[in-house]
């Protein structure tokens, strides 16, 4: 596998687009496109919140029943969500917009929407929108980074990747784009997640590789601990690559998939440490817990904690906050058990015991803990199972970034 | 039932007191004593987290095993949580030095700590400081306000109640303490509660009074989502009252559980109004849901976001938030049959209706949100169940006071 320039638009016969339709935002593009020249198959996750926006709604029903998949049309500013018969139609006008201009059919394309919940998107603006999109469209790996800024709201840098993995002789790209920031959760926790692959899979595969990778990357994540309405992370997949249709779990199967993996973990790292406010990565990591389960909800409850997330703000080494976190997490455990070290580039400190709370230099602490990316490494000693999940800072920015979101 | 003034000593023959022990403050008290004159029947409820604190430990083995309770002793500063063997060891030195110097039995003695996780108290001085306690206690109105103050950390005001039921001819008395402000979630929340009562009333009984009025009380609080180490609750009922003893639910029983749900929900919203950095109350009432669950459910998942309390704050009428965290709670319903409100002294807006956002006046939503209790009212039109919680906003002095707290 080999990390390569470029995003969404790095795979073969995949295109996008951003374009600025002045949707809430104005002096920026707000709206972003995602188009492959041939049908692809498509797989997807998405929130698990009872409170599902419109183009979820849409988007699920288009992965699950669709034959093919073959555009995607985004919008930042406003969510759709919580907006009723209204907000769905809105989602069906724009793929029939879509449809109209590119003659492709309209249950072929996707949308996505993020930004205030409860509002209706004016849709004259979108309209004309998918018109520039449209317009604008080129395979050029600035048309990717121009759709991966396009989609931002309060995400402070793009994020893209791209990847390429051999499978078979062929040479298969895999690149993605996504947003954060805030409404962080696990539980298909990422706001909006798009990966663009010239892969030929077979669809059930495609989607079980991608359910299986979103336990261990998108939802290992969390900002704030508010599963959004609107997580949506879809893979389209156009064969273009023409390796052989890969229909069964071997070899080809899990290269791709290692590809993929690289992929949304990038992705979903790249989230939490652009969390909203954040000016740190916070990394939780588990080790030689009784079972998988317990390591992904050990790592989780710790970098979930906002006792633990102003913690890590402060520099402050305040170890029995994340053990508190550990405790109220819902997995059982001995605390007898427990070893818990501080990591960073700057260097490595344990910090408690078997129990006991040990003396520490605070000077080493704080220089570890000043890092830009700093773990919490937790030795269960009660098994072989481990998990890493991510997070972020608490910070004032965080507070005033959501106290008047909306003006 | 009738509200009074004073709080722990209210009830005839309960002492208190507090001292400054120095074990973390300096110019401040840091020591709380509560003494009964006679022995006591005791109810507690504890933190469900899996790392308990020594202090806890302790504490369900005198409510569980002891034939009776006469005096508690509480720390702030310290918590003695994740504190190994060493811990449990200074629980007993401190039962056995109120033992000795009051001549009651050692496991008659609970004990309290509320503040730092991951250190070890210093013995010398808390001893020293239980000598003081001793020596200083009374059973004025004055002495229950002094160790009210005493178990204080980042609490900015002191939290007690008294009240008074008739019973059978006979007038009982119900006083009550409690400390918060941080580390305050769901799941026997709070962190320390003292209620002191003359009822005669049997074990058993206290218990399950104790226990029901919890789940409405103070485990519909937050502040933080962070469930602490050291979370107790206890009641002393010495029988001085000289009422019938109640031993069965009868009227006289409602009529205690009446008052003690009085004082157990004063206290708790008292602490949910003051969590750390807080400027609001912040309630969410949800009305005609399908189940008291449910009801429950939904409302600690609203007080519970860190998005809805920003927007608090913020006095942003960003109501998607509080209809995503509902999404996410794990409540099922539909969003079509939902109304939300926003209600506080200063007026009620309708913001939200049958799944479709309604136009409204943002100068009225700001004055309503400008109040120091605000109040979102959700109706969810499914059944009859209602369930209220209490939280507060989340605000940049929440993170300043954690981002160092150690220091």
């Amino acid at each position: 596998m080999q990390v390569i320039s470029g995003g969404i638009t790095a795979a073969k016969g995949f295109e996008a687009s951003g374009a600025a339709a002045g949707i809430k935002y104005s002096n920026r593009n707000d709206m972003a496109f995602i188009y492959s020249t041939v049908p692809c198959t498509v797989a997807g996750t998405f929130t698990t919140n009872v409170v599902k926006a419109a183009p979820v709604i849409w988007d699920m029903d288009v992965v699950k029943k669709s034959p093919y998949a073959q555009a995607v049309v985004v919008n930042a500013g406003i969510a759709n969500a919580c907006t009723g018969q209204q907000g769905l139609d809105y989602c069906k006008a724009e793929a029939e917009k879509v449809s109209e201009l590119l003659n492709v059919p309209a249950d072929a394309v996707l949308v996505g929407s993020t930004g205030v919940i409860g509002m209706q998107l004016p849709m004259d603006k979108v309209l004309k929108g998918i018109e520039m999109l449209v317009d604008a469209k080129s395979d050029s790996e600035e048309a990717g980074s121009i759709a991966a800024q396009s989609i931002m709201t309060t995400d402070t840098v793009p994020k893209e990747i791209a990847v390429t993995v051999e499978i078979g002789g062929s040479t298969v790209t895999i690149g993605g784009m996504s947003k954060g920031s805030g409404m962080i959760h696990p539980n298909m926790c990422t706001m909006l997640g798009y990966v663009a692959t010239d892969v030929a899979i077979e669809k059930s595969l495609l989607q079980e590789a991608l359910s299986d990778i979103v336990k261990d990357t998108f939802n290992m994540i969390t900002v704030d601990g508010d599963t959004s309405t609107n997580d949506t992370l879809l893979v389209l997949a156009n064969g273009l690559a023409e390796n052989s249709l890969i229909s069964e779990k071997n070899g080809d199967y899990e290269a791709f998939k290692e590809g993929l993996f690289y992929v949304c973990r990038f992705l979903a790292r790249k989230m939490a440490s652009d969390g909203e406010g954040a000016t740190k990565l916070f990394e939780a990591k588990v080790v030689n817990a009784k079972s998988k389960e317990d390591a992904r909800t050990l790592s989780r409850a710790i970098v979930g904690s906002n006792l633990s997330k102003a913690a890590i703000y402060g520099c402050d080494a305040n170890f029995g906050r994340f053990l508190c976190a550990m405790g109220y997490s819902g997995a059982q455990f001995d605390q007898m058990d427990v070893e818990l070290y501080f990591e960073s580039k700057n260097g490595r400190l344990k910090v408690f015991e078997m129990g006991v709370p040990l003396e520490f230099d605070e000077e080493k602490a704080v220089e570890i803990m000043k890092a830009d990316e700093v773990t919490v490494y937790v030795d269960m000693h009660e098994g072989d199972a481990e998990a890493t999940a991510w997070g972020c800072d608490l910070t004032y920015d965080y507070v005033k970034i959501n106290a008047d979101y909306r003006s």
